[in-house]
């Protein structure tokens, strides 16, 4: 006989860059959280199996057979053990069937695998299919037709058919500005003299990369510099210009490849930040209709968690609070 | 009474990343040359004073009252002086009329102002400008109306009508290549195993670039990444599959501001082998009848000197070797 405060399942985001680990209760309840900037690039000695021992061991040992499964880079060849790829369109049953079991000292831990989609030119997810799923769960009304938005590092476009992943792409819009950022002309002066937020300037590189229409980016770029050489920006503006014309050039590029008619309801996921910086961003292209789902990424690794009878199959009560239009 | 040995002007090519002086004789025949590394960025302790004494005394002194001329950025802010911009369009009189006079130890330094083109989102170049007018110099044929092509860390693509520089942009393609190759997630795998010339994957990611049409390649550059993954490029094909795609991207851009039917005679300027590079990719998106001209810079340098009246102005013979088809 369980309550709603006994612990169900231990569920992790293990990425590239940090590891979150959660206590989940009865219908995915979170019950403790933890977090480490442990991600695979960043575990201590490179030891994943200690360090999953470090954060959960007391969890294991205070509730001993209590099932636990991961999702993120940890499945990549990178990681601890490389999970198979599903392959596009990718269901849950696709995830299910693709998890691999690791023994660890602490139980067996199950581990996600990615999305591969086998096109041309492949694209890859790990981590994001979780989120996906959880957003379906979280609402269910995508499960048509939709097209959700992983702003990040790495941006993913996950377009979902008939409750699967049906094909996506991804835009590396936050490593871009990154390495430009820190190591090319334009991220200098702001490098030397420091930088201010300013939507202004947002707005002024969005606006740059929509009216490139289908030149692109690739000719405006340099504007970042020549407009600080004639004085009309300033260092501490020329980030957000830059962000803008980097965000801009990845919302025209995907809104070239969508008919007017035909766009899918839009549904931005992750970060709450960056979510509502990309909603701007949308809304100055005319895509006003934008919702956020927030939390998809627990509410994926609790519905996976079910499907795979890992736990008492409860659904999740969609949170009112976790759904903004 | 001079002969054709007779030293007539020192010309200076003095960039960001090097410094090429020339010492000139009759029609701008080259007598002898100097190079260091010492672009503005790496001029010892930032004297240019002394560099240009340690450079130019020694033919100075040999030759006293020898004029001397430099374009590049060191007329920019970052530079010995700066030399304010002529205004597009700008032709040779405008350069001419901008020339600033620095005294230095070896006589009187003019400065080749660089040209600014003051639309919405401006444009600046600072030594491509008397590349370009060395270039119609040597093929005069393209006076009327041209489209040059100077490829390198910051490609210019320069309008030439009626003689004047009537308009430009910039693409970051070196730069662009440089930052992902040395510092992104693209870069890492040839970064660990090595790289090897690969025109093969070059040409593939110009067709992924040319494919990518109105959407451009921001959702196709993770490719590099994706086709890794799945075994359909390796590390050492990576960086020019990335070459491929910048380039391939920074052509789809120009020739979609292009009207099919109004493309003006394109003629590549610069370093040979980036010349060849771009040739090849131009050929790949179907622009096939383009030129490279060689030595444009000095021929600009001499064109210039002798428009300001600081050399007895003699034309400079077209060399037949400098102009391929």
């Amino acid at each position: 006989m369980t309550d709603r405060l006994t612990p169900t399942l231990i569920a992790l985001d293990w990425g590239t860059s940090s590891l979150r680990a959660y206590l989940l209760g009865e219908a995915g309840r979170v019950l403790a959280t933890q977090s480490r900037p442990w991600g695979i690039q960043h575990t201590p000695d490179g030891d994943f199996a200690r360090a999953y021992e470090e954060l959960v061991g007391d969890w294991y040992r205070q509730w001993p057979g209590l099932p636990a499964l991961a999702c993120g880079m940890i499945g990549s060849r990178q990681g601890w053990h490389e999970v198979p790829y599903a392959l596009c369109p990718a269901n849950v049953s696709d995830l299910v069937e693709g998890l691999l079991a690791l023994d660890t000292a602490c139980g067996t831990l199950h581990m996600v695998p990615g999305v591969l989609e086998a096109s041309a030119l492949p694209n890859v997810i790990r981590g994001e299919e979780t989120q996906v799923f959880g957003a379906l769960q979280l609402a269910p009304e995508l499960r048509d037709n939709a097209l959700l938005v992983l702003p990040g590092t790495h941006s993913k476009w996950v377009t979902v058919r008939d409750g699967a992943i049906d094909h996506f792409t991804t835009h590396m819009t936050g490593e871009l500005f990154a390495v430009l950022r820190d190591h090319s002309i334009l991220g200098r002066p702001a490098r030397e003299q420091g930088s201010e937020r300013s939507d202004e300037a947002f707005f002024r590189g969005l606006d740059a990369a929509r009216q490139s229409a289908a030149e692109g980016v690739s000719g405006r770029l340099f504007s970042t510099r020549s407009l600080l050489l004639t004085e009309r920006l300033t260092a501490g503006e020329s980030l957000d210009y830059l962000s803008g014309l980097l965000i801009g050039e990845e919302l025209r590029s995907v809104l070239a490849s969508i008919k007017e008619d035909e766009c899918p309801p839009l549904v931005l996921i992750g970060d709450a930040h960056l979510c509502e910086r990309y909603r701007l961003a949308l809304t100055r292209f005319g895509v006003a209709s934008v919702r956020t789902l927030e939390n998809a990424g627990v509410a994926g690794l609790w519905y996976l968690a079910c499907a795979a009878a890992l736990v008492i199959a409860t659904p999740t009560p969609v949170s009112r609070s976790a759904l903004h239009v």
